[in-house]
């Protein structure tokens, strides 16, 4: 595995991977890398020729009072890690290389970023957006690779990549769990080991949400309820939001009709965890399919 | 010369010649074009071996109350005068192709695009350097011409490009002037016989600044006056603002020293004019220097 620093190099290399007519998937990471992220890294060696993961952890999708500085870091696994997942290239740049003085360009979705995530930290996504096209001009992939677990994040790059006309294959693979249910993150890190215990109470308000649905429950006033109830009965975490809304607008939903994302973030502590489910309700005649959707089953952006 | 309206097919067509090795060069436009406009392609004919020329009139730069709808259009004759010029290609995409239901992406550079011709059309920079960004991942220049009559929209732009490593040489080249000085451009159109015999005037008011510069005059606040005097005595124009800004961060000056970019923006009736020269003042014993630069000379943004 090559790994490059240079932001100069990287152009170079990508144009050269290009002229020679390869294909380049990149997986943007923020290292501390877990198996969700070497499910991308895989994903995205299905789909091209030569795979790099980006490895920043960018400070402008992080608020003032958030873990910019705590962040976990941990580039000698991480880039063991990645060799032994099959990754072609690690490109780590340097943050004053990313935004050197005077820095003052920024990308922004508007409307989907405003919501969910957005609601609770302002200017997170716009950071995202930033950064993310920072590195598709620098990488210039034919195809992106991003996790479930952060859903609007994927939905929001969607629309930033057809907005932009960035002509660049974006594929959101499925969330990866561990055993118990919890969605995989650098951040369960800061758990303790009790907020640890409980934490898997995300995933379960999540699947209870998805049965009642398969039942015939269709208001989402009863199933957010019924969520919060669970997590604030179950654990001790603090809810930022537990919300029902349409894939392609992120707006709330009165009732589950078509495929809704039920979607929740909820703080142990300073861990602020996120996960979320996508549930598709047949219409009339169909059977509801509830299973969580792969890549290929992950819906469009807005028509 | 080729004509493309589809921007997959102008994707596709960018990335052969990539492919091939060969340089693209694009001059951005909106039409109703004016020699400004053709010595644009012909800087660009100069530094590529495939020039493209875009000729959009992007909504999204227009405010409410300005002139979308009038701005004038002449397809047949610009399409006359490229083939002339040598042009290769003409990328004509369609409105709703370049801004499909549910757009909500912008590119926004900060600070720059706040004075001057910003503080007066809100939102006005946002709109260019959005779809400057869609016609550059459309296109994927190595080179993008600018004219220099639109001074500030060239600094931000060099920002954006550099902030967003889009990996594009952003060169400006000279304003092309009626033979009485006026710029070229587009909205010249708009001027009655009477406004267009003072029109001129702005550009006298630029020579006179420098001429006083040379004098050994330094202070920004007499300069503007003298400006602002002028062009009021000498005709029925509307200042919008008459500024002398450094060429970095466009702030005020007080005094010239080093590069001064002095800018102005006047009304007359529905046409708004704008017009600029830069001067560079020589460091104690250097000469002073107040030629109005070429693209060679155009300063590169702050460092």
């Amino acid at each position: 595995m090559d790994i490059i620093t240079e932001i100069p190099r990287m152009s170079e290399t990508a144009r050269t991977i290009r002229q020679d007519g390869r294909r380049i998937g990149l997986v943007p990471t923020m290292g501390y890398l877990h198996q969700g992220h070497l499910s991308l890294v895989r994903r995205a060696r299905q789909l091209s020729q030569v795979t790099v993961v980006s490895l920043f952890v960018n400070p402008s999708q992080f608020g003032p009072r958030e873990d910019y500085n705590a962040y976990p870091r941990d580039v000698h696994r991480d880039t063991r890690l990645l060799g032994e997942a099959g990754c072609d290239l690690l490109f780590m740049p340097a943050v004053e290389r990313m935004y050197p003085p005077g820095h003052s360009t920024v990308v922004e979705v508007r409307g989907l970023t405003e919501v969910l995530c957005g609601a609770s930290r302002p200017g997170h996504f716009r950071g995202v957006t930033t950064v993310v096209t920072m590195l598709f001009n620098i990488v210039r992939p034919h195809v992106a690779v991003f996790g479930q677990k952060d859903a609007q994040q994927a939905i929001v790059i969607r629309r930033m990549a057809a907005d932009l006309h960035q002509d660049i294959d974006i594929v959101v693979a499925p969330t990866v769990r561990e055993p118990d249910g919890l969605a995989m993150s650098s951040r369960n890190e800061y758990l303790t080991p009790r907020q640890r215990r409980q934490a898997p109470i995300l995933h379960q308000a999540l699947q209870w949400a998805r049965s009642r649905i398969q039942a015939g429950e269709r208001r989402a006033a009863v199933l957010i309820e019924g969520m919060r109830d669970l997590i604030t009965t179950e654990s001790s975490g603090q809810i930022d939001y537990v919300s029902l809304v349409d894939v392609d607008r992120l707006q709330p939903v009165e009732d589950v009709s078509d495929q809704v994302l039920i979607a929740l973030a909820v703080k142990f502590g300073r861990a602020r965890l996120i996960d979320n489910v996508i549930v598709r309700v047949g219409k009339r005649d169909e059977p509801a399919d509830a299973e969580s959707p792969g890549s290929e089953k992950w819906p469009s952006p807005s028509a």
